[in-house]
């Protein structure tokens, strides 16, 4: 039973990693450049979305698609960013995967856009095996889930490209250790950059924007020269 | 293929759903009565556990099994308490199942235990599926998560037996409504018992544990008489 499990589940990957990269050859051609955002549920994904499709969408085209299992809440607090986004409902699927994103963007062309946000599931397992054809994919890790988050769920940290250290205006109320966290990150995947934001205060969120902004440069020839 | 998936989920599920009987036969037979803790990484279960272990101590014999990804951290940090704990590393799968709570137990009589804990790995999406033989499943909802969190992850809240609230210290700093926390709760599983603690201040804790014994009673014909 287990083995054909296994076989099972590899030529899933098999088709999704290929389909994925189709998406990518897309989004490439179209100047899109796809950001996915990770993390555990609650540590502040659709709050850091909102207020990046506001800082963006001033001088960029922009766009979001969010995962949840059920409601479409996140789309409608995004939605008045005045960003189109569309919700992919999952049911009790754990993670979004590259067929659920060709789906949701089958009527929708993205050629218009600089960036397309996929924001995931809340989880911090199951995401990590399913590539979505995104160019940089951000994990989220706050203040108050503890330091060690890195340590017990290496494969996420290891497949992202970024990570995000939210909810820095709590800190000093969640007793957090900046050094401790950084130094796990750092342990499960050598330097990956961090940025720290506190999506209330402000604080860290030009940082984070000039960093999508410089990782969109290096992935894309730029489509609008 | 999709199909084929269904299927040989549906078989897995059926056969842990039998494990699992089984395994709360023999706790029902022991007089162990079997907590398991569901939740987000980092929403606190094990800090919940280190005391709870130590409340219950004073008076019953205790045992925790800990899933992880990986590490031992966990496992590290409730072996403090002097209750007997094991860890379970989970490699890449996203929830403990019957059979691993089995292996886990083989060479342990669980017979001279009061209690037994289960600590999930950290994710409110995959365990909801699995039995493991549990007579009480506890989720977790920390303060700083949101407090839409039921309404988005409604399977997990819909298979528990009892909520907790934790970190009530952070709530003021949170910004934490418990008036909408409660009312998505019930929304979700109307009626579902809600204990709010603080393992930090220790808020809240007496009426947890109270309600572990509470909830043994009604489970066990106590086997102490």
């Amino acid at each position: 039973m287990t083995t054909r499990i296994v076989e099972v589940r590899q030529n899933v990957l098999r088709k999704n990693d290929l389909l994925a990269r189709e998406l990518r050859r897309r989004f490439d051609a179209a100047g899109t450049f796809v950001v996915s955002l990770v993390s555990s549920p609650g540590s502040g994904k659709t709050t850091l979305l909102e207020g990046t499709l506001c800082a963006l969408a001033r001088t960029a085209r922009v766009a979001a698609l969010v995962g949840d299992l059920a409601t479409t809440r996140d789309a409608d607090r995004l939605a008045r960013s005045g960003a189109p986004v569309r919700q992919i409902t999952t049911g009790t699927v754990c993670h979004l995967d590259a067929s659920m994103v060709e789906s949701a963007l089958a009527d929708w062309d993205v050629g218009g856009l600089d960036f397309l946000f996929v924001e995931n599931v809340g989880n911090l397992v199951c995401p990590s095996s399913y590539d979505l054809g995104e160019h940089l994919r951000v994990v989220l890790l706050s203040v108050t889930e503890g330091e060690d988050k890195p340590l017990k769920y290496p494969t996420i940290f290891n497949t992202a490209d970024m990570a995000v250290i939210t909810k820095t205006d709590l800190a000093r109320a969640a007793a957090f250790d900046e050094t401790e966290a950084l130094r796990n990150i750092n342990e499960v995947r050598p330097g990956l950059p961090v940025v720290q934001v506190s999506a209330r205060t402000g604080e860290g969120f030009e940082a984070w924007v000039r960093e999508l902004w410089v990782a969109r440069g290096r992935a894309l020839t730029s489509p609008l020269c």
